[in-house]
């Protein structure tokens, strides 16, 4: 059997050792475009940065390495120019020699990945992208002795790139053509990542995309004017369909390679992976780009398995993603409640402010989660979470909680590990949990943050239940002070009508909710809170 | 309604604070025996080694903070010393004053906690206990000054214990009978615990029980005299059933009050939950006991919502656990081998040694990983894990799987949160799945090892297949050296029969036994390579 495997990272890789596993006769070529194989993609920006020192840290194997352990043909700097499925060969060129070649093949597989996005800027030439080593060499080679950087994107790439630019010593700019950087956060979460950004001396423009790229500057829709002695771009990146096309292979809506349930596409001898094909979304099933190393590692896997006979399928992707930022740690996994809202899909949406461990233990660091969850079959259909250390943890859990069926109250009863310097005797989990069944149940009632103004324009009140503290130091505009503790006995003092009740962050909130409620009260919670609110405020500036 | 709590810490006031938001016009008595409410018990070792250095960091609510929010009547110092079922009055005696009196009530709930055992060893009356605010205060005044401090039993709070008192400067012997701390760990688990304790200072001594405390020393059963200015008696606790049992509630075999699916003992106006309280294993539904505040806190919620006419259930416990041990992390979740083995339940073990995160960012740290599979049905049964950063996500990740009912081999495909200072692309709880898909489809067999000198005395050939210079730096009597890469070219030199390939902790080694079964020959791996053999071994010295 003669598999061609087309791309020698993430989702190439994986099949062709996996397949040597199962398959110690099969003659298994790598044909990979780069001068490297197996790389570490996900730790190019960090080299870039002098985070990853080594070079040679990025670098995981080698063709001698893989062809002594895995007996596995690697060619480097090899194209696959064509796939002739009629006669069953691969074209390929050595971009070294110029040298052509046509490989016959039972099986290929296909993991091109994908390619950055260059957008028809003026002087976008000039623009650096960040896919592979030659693109870091470049990109170290480009860094070197400069004094001013204009990132051009806000997602995790061009996040990344912009904060190790910064451990570089230069000026950078970081600019989002949409008012959030982060699309699979919602605004109010994103808020925050902005601080962070800023904070770690980056400055971030924010709903204003470039418009021309000049020899030492990169000029803004809004006509500013930014210093760049080097540009990146990072504006995403698209599946590189281009054999598959070339080969009449199906290409679906989103722009990825079609496949099927084993990672075929329509023709029986070729599979696809990685980030050149579409997903199957877990939330609705329809088409989806997901270009994460996990999906592309792990379908790799997959199809060595169909090849050698076992069974396996395509599995529906969540997209559980994250990312670094300064101290700071975002991460998601599943829909976002833009999406839920865009598709007009019913949900509720919980935001908490938990701390990473017990606050009585040192250390401790504050995180912003947010729930969504489907109404009528309280279904977890996503998960957002920004903060400190546990962050990672939490995401993951819920993650593995869609992916096992749990549904939202079932977070409260989990069994996560306690001590204080890993949780709270109720996790954060749990607390989403107990939120969420509370409103499942009827117990309680909330609105969010972006639906207070309406409320208030039909004639609600604002009730600030925290201490006369914390509502001098900032508070809702209108909002009347009554602490949680005095509302029993100042209840009367409360006009008749709609109750929008809030306090930090949710938890006070909602006991007095329960009071006002059992006092006859039309009370409802703000979810998650003065802190939710100001940063949902925050992203609208 | 009047409902009375016994109790007034983790199980005890998070029923008082949920049935108040349940229900404002129950008249809710909550009573202390102690000083001190709703108190962190889990904080209580971290005050005591000045980790946690002020004492009011430990209560979390005072009987005043309690009565303004949620309008309860909180009395501490004060013991329910019986509970007329009969005339349905619990008596209590406020031990201030001495003064008694009988407090009529349509329900109570009993959390009463348990006691810490104390054997009855020659002089035990000079050991110290930790439970509540008032040990903690002897305790810390009982330290003071002191050089030397034995603490007799190495299960949670003993080692919690002898670790604090290590920053307190003391030199501390931890005595455990047993030939392992950490019960909830299998022994080659607890060997890096076992290093920890030791390279953290403490003199740790194994299978070797006291049997004498003498004014300044302890006696050990192997005769050794260890000086002690201060005892520490932490042998593990038993539930509180004074009460319920001289109220004629039924105490079940394990020494716990008995309770239904509401918690209710047999009589139906009391309930009991937490430490006191015999659980439901998720195992196999057997009655445990699992004295953990995620537990009791849960289930105290539950009751509230029970008596408030809502829909709720005594879940299973799984017994997730953590602990820190000096720079360790040590967790568990569900069963352990020991415990399958005694049982005589068949099960799969799978040893892994991931790091924290991708091996090429900085500051990724190793860990030891073990996963319990039923071999029929491919479920998970339980799961350990010991070392640095991201053990207790791991563990929380796998006890949210068994919650969510996932197989072992679903661990593969979870999609969890990727970058390389947060996991690896293939996370070490997909490789789990991996390991166990493996053993599942046949694609390859493992042995243990404790199971490998009867594999050699049965005819058995060990192969190293690492290099050079790990074999020599340490390796298995016996076993001979042939490099994974070398295989191929080498088989002849391998003797016929079975054959136990080996690694440093078992990824060659899949490689290995997968090329050396397609050359048809016997082979299997030795599940956790060397580093797992080598903690068995340590575990046995
Ligand atoms: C800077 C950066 C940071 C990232 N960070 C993260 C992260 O933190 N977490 C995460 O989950 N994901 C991250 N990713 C994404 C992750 O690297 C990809 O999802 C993953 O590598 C996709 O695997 P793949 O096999 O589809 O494509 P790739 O790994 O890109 O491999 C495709 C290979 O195919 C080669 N190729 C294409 N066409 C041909 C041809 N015709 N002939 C020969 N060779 C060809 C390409 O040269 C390329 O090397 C990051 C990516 C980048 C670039
Ligand atoms: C030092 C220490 C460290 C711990 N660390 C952890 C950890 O890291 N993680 C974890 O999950 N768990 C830990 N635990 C266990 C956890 O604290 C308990 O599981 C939990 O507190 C049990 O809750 P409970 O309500 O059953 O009992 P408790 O919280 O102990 O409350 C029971 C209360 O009832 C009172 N009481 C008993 N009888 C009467 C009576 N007749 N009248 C009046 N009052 C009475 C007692 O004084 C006691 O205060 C630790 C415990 C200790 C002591
Ligand atoms: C590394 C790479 C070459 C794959 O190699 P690999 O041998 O499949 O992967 P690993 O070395 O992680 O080993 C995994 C194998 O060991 C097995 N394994 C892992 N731990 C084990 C243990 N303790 N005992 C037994 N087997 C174990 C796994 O089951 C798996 O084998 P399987 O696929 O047959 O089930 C490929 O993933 C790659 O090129 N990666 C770098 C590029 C990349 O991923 N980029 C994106 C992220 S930066
Ligand atoms: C703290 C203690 C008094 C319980 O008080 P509590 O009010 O029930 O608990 P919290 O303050 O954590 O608040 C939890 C409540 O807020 C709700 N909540 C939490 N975050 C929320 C948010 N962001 N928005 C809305 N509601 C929120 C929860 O749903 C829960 O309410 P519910 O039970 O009605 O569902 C009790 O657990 C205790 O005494 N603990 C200390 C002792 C102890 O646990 N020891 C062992 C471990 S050290």
């Amino acid at each position: 059997m003669r598999v061609i495997i087309i791309g020698g990272v993430a989702g190439g890789m994986s099949a062709a050792t996996r397949l040597r596993r199962l398959d110690e006769n099969a003659h298994i070529i790598v044909l990979e475009r780069t001068g490297h194989v197996s790389f570490a993609n996900c730790g190019l920006p960090y080299h870039v940065g002098g985070v990853i020192p080594e070079r040679s840290s990025l670098l995981l194997q080698t063709p001698q390495s893989l062809a002594a352990r895995f007996r596995l043909d690697v060619r480097v700097a090899t194209e696959a120019t064509r796939i002739d499925r009629e006669n069953k060969v691969v074209h390929v060129r050595n971009l070294a020699t110029g040298a052509t070649e046509e490989l016959p093949y039972d099986k290929v597989i296909l993991s091109p990945g994908a390619r950055p996005v260059r957008p028809p800027i003026l002087g976008i030439e000039r623009a650096l992208t960040l896919r592979d080593i030659e693109d870091t060499d470049a990109m170290v080679a480009a860094v070197r002795g400069q004094k001013t950087a204009v990132v051009i994107g806000g997602g995790f790439i061009g996040i990344e790139v912009a904060e190790n630019l910064v451990h570089q010593g230069l000026e950078v700019a970081l600019i989002e053509a949409l008012p959030q950087v982060m699309a699979p956060l919602d605004p109010e979460m994103a808020a925050p990542v902005h601080d962070a950004l800023r904070k770690g001396g980056v400055d971030l423009h924010l709903g204003s995309g470039v418009t021309a790229i000049g020899e030492a500057t990169v000029t803004l829709a809004d006509g500013t004017e930014l210093p760049a002695d080097v540009v990146v771009a990072a504006i995403g990146v698209r599946p590189d369909i281009t054999l598959a096309a070339e080969a009449g292979l199906t290409v679906g809506e989103r722009g990825g390679i079609a496949v099927d349930a084993n990672h075929l596409t329509n023709d029986p001898d070729i599979y696809a992976v990685g980030d050149a094909v579409e997903k199957i979304d877990a939330l609705d099933g329809s088409a989806t780009l997901v270009p994460l190393a996990n999906t592309a590692n792990l379908a790799g896997r997959r199809v060595a398995d169909h090849i050698a006979g076992l069974p396996t399928s395509n599995r529906p992707v969540l997209g559980t993603a994250i990312v670094k930022v300064f101290d700071l740690t975002v991460a998601a996994t599943g829909a976002n409640e833009k999406r839920l809202q865009a598709s007009g899909r019913p949900y509720r949406a919980i935001h908490t402010h938990p701390a990473s461990h017990a606050g009585y233990y040192p250390g401790a660091e504050g995180m912003a989660l947010k729930l969504l969850v489907d109404p009528e079959t309280d279904a977890i259909l996503g998960a957002q979470g920004v903060g400190g250390e546990g962050v990672d943890k939490r995401i993951d859990v819920i993650a593995t909680a869609i992916t096992g069926g749990l549904r939202a109250s079932d977070l409260a009863e989990l069994e996560l590990a306690y001590a204080p310097p890993y949780g709270s005797a109720k996790d954060a989990v749990n607390m989403l949990g107990h939120v969420a069944d509370n409103l499942r149940s009827g117990v309680t009632r909330s609105i969010q943050w972006h639906e207070l103004d309406a409320a208030v324009a039909g004639g609600a009140t604002v009730i600030d239940v925290r201490t006369p503290g914390e509502f001098a130091a900032g508070s809702i505009p209108g909002a009347r002070l009554v602490p949680v503790d005095e509302l029993r006995d100042r209840v009367d003092e409360l006009p008749e009508g709609l109750l929008v009740v809030h306090c930090a962050v949710g938890i006070r909130g909602h006991t007095a909710v329960r009071i006002l409620a059992q006092l006859g009260r039309d009370a409802v919670n703000l979810d998650g809170g003065y802190k939710t609110w100001a940063a949902g405020r925050d992203s609208r500036d």
